[in-house]
């Protein structure tokens, strides 16, 4: 399948979007599993947009030290998601391990644009975005990203070189 | 929610793919479940993609008339999918009734742009897209659309009035 | 594997559990779907957990005409389940259409043990029993089964022929 | 619902199964997600046994040193769940971190008995049991479980104490 994705390519996607990870980039390491695959012997795609929501928690947590659960749970501060995509460049397989890692593409009054790439051993599988929206989970509002994550977000995006 | 995504349209996304569905559209009903929602009691974003991948098996197979099991099964061909996307215009939670519709947007050489539309009571809700590319699952490569499923692609796609 | 399985049979199971559903019990049609299916061909076994809480779902909503979203959202009232078990007796693939039926098999004071029975064409392919607990949602405590419930619960159960 | 479960626990559950692991047994951490939890904030119950079948996969690959992957993919030996069970004895929520445990409860010809518990802070909050059959994956066939893979189980269960 990596040629079809070529050709893909050359008719109108993104390469620059298939670029591997900067060095600062926060990531995490996921093995592929048996559950993960379907009866071709790839990932089920929606697999890695839940993938995709772990990854951001993850990064929360435990990159950005903003307790994810804390947020949600005690600030009933919610970052539901209005816009997905992913290029799915290479199949993945079970037994091997991807790489995610994030970088932040775009930090808007309430909406964060977070870029999301798939590596296994420095070859980009996959190449996706989540925009979320800083929202008050008491009437599903939204909310200017507070001044805090905001600027903790643009200190991530420094160190990842953007 | 619907204002935050109103507003998120002012700055770019594709207001015309938030059109309602055209009669002529295959489409199916999901109840929402419990199962699809989240602890903010609305649907849980990967949930609309595996969603997603069932209306297109029923799709071919009920809308089609192509057995989609028989298609990868006995005949060894697989559609994955490339790249997803989707807009999350407004939430949906339990015990609302989803009606997913489907329409043909692209017929590519080996590849297939399938837009899929998800509206409650007529109102939109949320608003994808499918890219998939016909592909022989013996040694994953990508292989011309097969002349009688590119026929009725065409048919149908002529049938929504595009 | 029904030979594996007979063989367990005779080193414990409980045959009488495998018996086909009585006429009266309330039973739903499910696809088996590429995305139940994982790289052997045969349905990831969790998949069928969560067919469970559906069709209890359904059975609550069209079997027994009480609202199942009304229930939790508006009365509060959950019903978690406490334990699940299942004999996975036939594997089921894609394709294929599972017929899934509810038994009342037991009614305690709070909680309710649920027989779920998977058929294919007349011949039982699963087995499997839910028991829940009737809950409080505001403090997680367990209440005693409402007693409109109750009587529901127990017309059922004539009905089936228990 | 401690209290519930306590309650069920006198009418017949096996008090003697929710013990804490051993210190041999092979334990990993998840992390409970988001994604995990349903609109009550506690696990979805078909969750665990995915969970349940990830933690076979390690204990597999980094408890026994048999490549999980490899002896599916390579070797075409598969190890399909015959029966599933678990008690759900107190529920669990986003940002906690489960500890799940594997005993080898019982080896037969061609299947294995895999019990497995889950733990935070040593109390526990499930305790479940997998009986998985050594399959062919060619014909779906039970086989007797190779001896290596024998040895490698009994001298795992002895390391447990059993």
């Amino acid at each position: 399948m990596p040629d079809t994705l070529a050709r893909l390519d050359k008719h109108g996607q993104n390469e620059a979007r298939h670029r591997p990870l900067p060095p600062g980039a926060f990531r995490v390491h996921r093995p592929i599993r048996f559950s993960h695959t379907d009866p071709a012997g790839i990932v089920y795609f929606p697999v890695y947009f839940d993938m995709f929501n772990g990854v951001v928690e993850d990064w929360f947590t435990h990159g950005l030290n903003i307790n994810y659960a804390s947020l949600i749970l005690d600030q009933r501060i919610g970052l539901p998601i209005v816009r997905a995509e992913c290029d799915f460049v290479i199949p993945s397989r079970m037994g091997e391990t991807l790489t995610l890692g994030i970088l932040v593409e775009r930090i808007g009054r309430s909406s964060i644009g977070i870029g999301i790439t798939g590596e296994v051993a420095g070859t980009v599988r996959l190449s996706g975005r989540l925009t979320v929206v800083a929202t008050a989970l008491d009437n599903f509002g939204s909310i200017p990203i507070p001044s805090e994550l905001r600027a903790t977000l643009e200190a991530y995006r420094a160190a990842c070189g953007a």
